[in-house]
């Protein structure tokens, strides 16, 4: 019996030959990554284990992106907490704001995370770095702590699903339509502790961007990661940012999946997940006249350059609806910047958007964007949790860019079809 | 005996011939101004008035620029009353996010502050349209609310101080330093409830950007307004913005002034504004070794395109100082555009700048960069209270844009004659 790719990435850093699922491993970490919201925490639990310095310098990185640039005095400090840290550990990888982005955009950007990788995140949405071949998998501020000074983290190895797309797409269906149409379909707790791995012709024809913001919700389906294989894009995307050697890893044929999902994705329009969960999807053609407030494009789960090109073709020579607030987030300053020489950030300021430079803002109520009671946003974001963009009686419908530029247009959501 | 610009301006609007200093008057204003923090409290008082409509839908002014992008559940709640409160009453200027810019910036830009005007704004800084030669002036809420419901308000005429500056300027000394260093001669109160009037050969020269930021800070030295008389480049500035008719007012020759103050700029040098009050001022070649965390190029009072010109000129082909913040806010959604169109966005990018979505941001302690205990920085904005950008104690330094780009660069306060 073979194995799947994640039994062979936590094999090889636990150096052993062969793993199980079920089987508990201590493997070694590529990349522990951290926020200004998580690494605070994480600092204290460092300094109560007793060592001087992180395990390797170059192998942590800390974003903070959530609340800055600061919000507040009180994330003021903790970002001040995490920069001393960082520049007393000599830690390579911290990004001051305006040389950085949103965690999950930045690192692969960056060449930072890499097929085979095994990176431990005190984010839930580590999970991204699978879209590369890695096991990405968010962790809580003391794995964070124990990686920092170990370079080391125990994992039970999970089983794993298969998820097969193949087909003929639709007009406007990304990579956010069809892991929205699988968590509709397997429930937030579908995959709940295991390996999502995407594979089919679809997820090879389909860009990075599109494959990154696939592995990025595989947390929202309660998965330990979302793995794609690595293909010639995905080592023509990495080979010249890598700042270190990777390995390949590819599940065998024989592998022991614990389930195979298949998809015929020409069934799949494009989709819409109601409040308050990621599950509630519909298909845009079941949506009625939901009208919203406002409209946030970006995050770390669409705000790559081929999320704002889509959104600038849907919005070129448009306006948006007069009472709502259009939100533009660059997942990084080097897409800011190439959206800006594409000519994208001119559309948007036609369209009457407020561009924000790249933070994680409005996503988890954190700023730039937060709602009112009863207010609805259409966002490209990931969790649409009671009160996750601001008050608790507020909405938060997620969708594709496409969807949410059209939806900013005509003031509800609608299909992009409807605005062309 | 003659009348001052403001006696002038005072008279025609109260519908009298002459008015004198100290006279109480009741004068019709041109445009009345809130923005996200104090309209929420102009609305309820206006409500209690018993009145249903606006005096003028085209002549009431809502920029939510201070709280939005909506930093917290708060702010939405304030932003969300005052937008339907601009709906209902169907306010023509409202402004909402993405279509506006900081209210002192966007007001002459669209043309709704004229020369001649009188503006009441639940803002300090609504001094600023004195650079178009109008009344403006700082007031509470519930002015705000009075004015919005009559279109009228009670002034006692103040006397005016005119200021005259003569000689030839320095490198690098722009408005911002004349300003800074007459507050720093008169005191944060040298000019209680009077009016400045700004004149000589320098004002003359000086662009209208120059001049606003000048006219935005009589605030900070107790002024009432802070006038310009209007010349050429004034009726240029407004020829194509102007939404209505507009008067030209000048001093007479044999006006009566409280006091002349007269300036030799050539021995003023780039200012630099120590905490905790504006008038704490030092020339820059007497600012020793402060180190800064953070440098912040923006505002009502230096967020105008030519102030980013200044700041791109500095920070061409340099890169920030390694653990400091330099964030970037245009006045304005034009003037971001504008920036990007000449390259000085791309500067910034390079030089490690977030750039911000026009808001006032730091400068009042709202968001977007606050400061953490013992942060110490360099500021183009208007005061330097305790807690003014933060932490109460945290510290700013006022400085022109020239002088925060050069500090920004070095990581301490500079002359801009130590980088180029």
């Amino acid at each position: 019996m073979g194995m799947t790719m994640v039994e062979k990435i936590l094999a090889a850093h636990a150096g052993k030959d062969k793993v199980k699922p079920g089987e508990l491993v201590n493997a070694k970490v590529d990349l522990v990554l951290g926020n200004d919201v998580t690494t605070p925490v994480a600092v204290k639990e460092f300094n109560k284990i007793g060592v001087n310095e992180v395990f390797d310098k170059d192998r942590v990185a800390i974003v903070p992106d959530h609340f800055a640039p600061n919000k507040d005095i009180n994330s003021a400090e903790q970002c001040k907490m995490i920069r001393n840290f960082a520049h007393n550990k000599e830690i390579t990888n911290y990004f001051e704001i305006g040389e950085m982005g949103i965690e999950h955009c930045l690192l692969p950007e960056k060449g930072l995370a890499l097929p085979g990788d095994i990176i431990i995140g005190a984010d839930s949405h580590t999970c991204t770095y699978g879209a590369l071949g890695a096991l990405g998998t968010g962790v809580g501020s003391t794995d964070m702590a124990a990686g920092m000074a170990s370079g080391e983290a125990w994992f039970k190895v999970p089983e794993t699903i298969k998820f097969v797309y193949n087909g003929d797409l639709q007009d406007w269906v990304s990579g956010k339509d069809l892991i929205l149409y699988t968590i509709g379909d397997i429930g937030v707790d579908g995959a709940l502790y295991k390996a999502m791995e995407f594979s089919g012709e679809v997820i090879e024809d389909f860009s990075m961007a599109n494959r990154m913001t696939m592995s990025n919700m595989a947390i929202e389906a309660g998965g330990k990661c979302g793995l794609i294989e690595p293909d010639k894009k995905t080592l023509e995307y990495v080979k010249d940012r890598a700042q270190r050697d990777y390995t390949v890893y590819k599940s065998d044929e024989d592998a022991n999946y614990d389930q195979v999902i298949e998809y015929d994705v020409s069934e799949i329009e494009p989709q819409v997940a109601f409040p308050h969960l990621p599950e509630n999807t519909k298909g845009i053609s079941e949506v009625e006249d939901i009208a919203i407030d406002q409209a946030v494009i970006g995050s770390c789960t669409n705000g790559r350059l081929e999320d704002l090109r889509v959104a600038a073709e849907i919005l070129e020579g448009k306006k948006k609806a007069e009472h709502l607030r259009l939100i533009i987030f660059p997942g990084t300053q080097e897409i800011y910047r190439q959206a800006m020489k594409e000519g994208l950030i001119d559309i948007f300021l036609d369209a009457g958007a407020a561009v924000s430079t790249p933070t994680c803002g409005p996503c988890l109520g954190g700023h730039m964007g937060i709602l009112a009671k009863g207010e609805r946003a259409i966002a490209t974001t990931n969790r649409n949790f009671v009160g996750r963009m601001g008050h608790p009686e507020s909405e938060v419908y997620l969708s594709n860019p496409a969807v949410a530029a059209a939806s900013a247009i005509k003031g509800k959501i609608v299909s992009p079809k409807e605005v062309l």
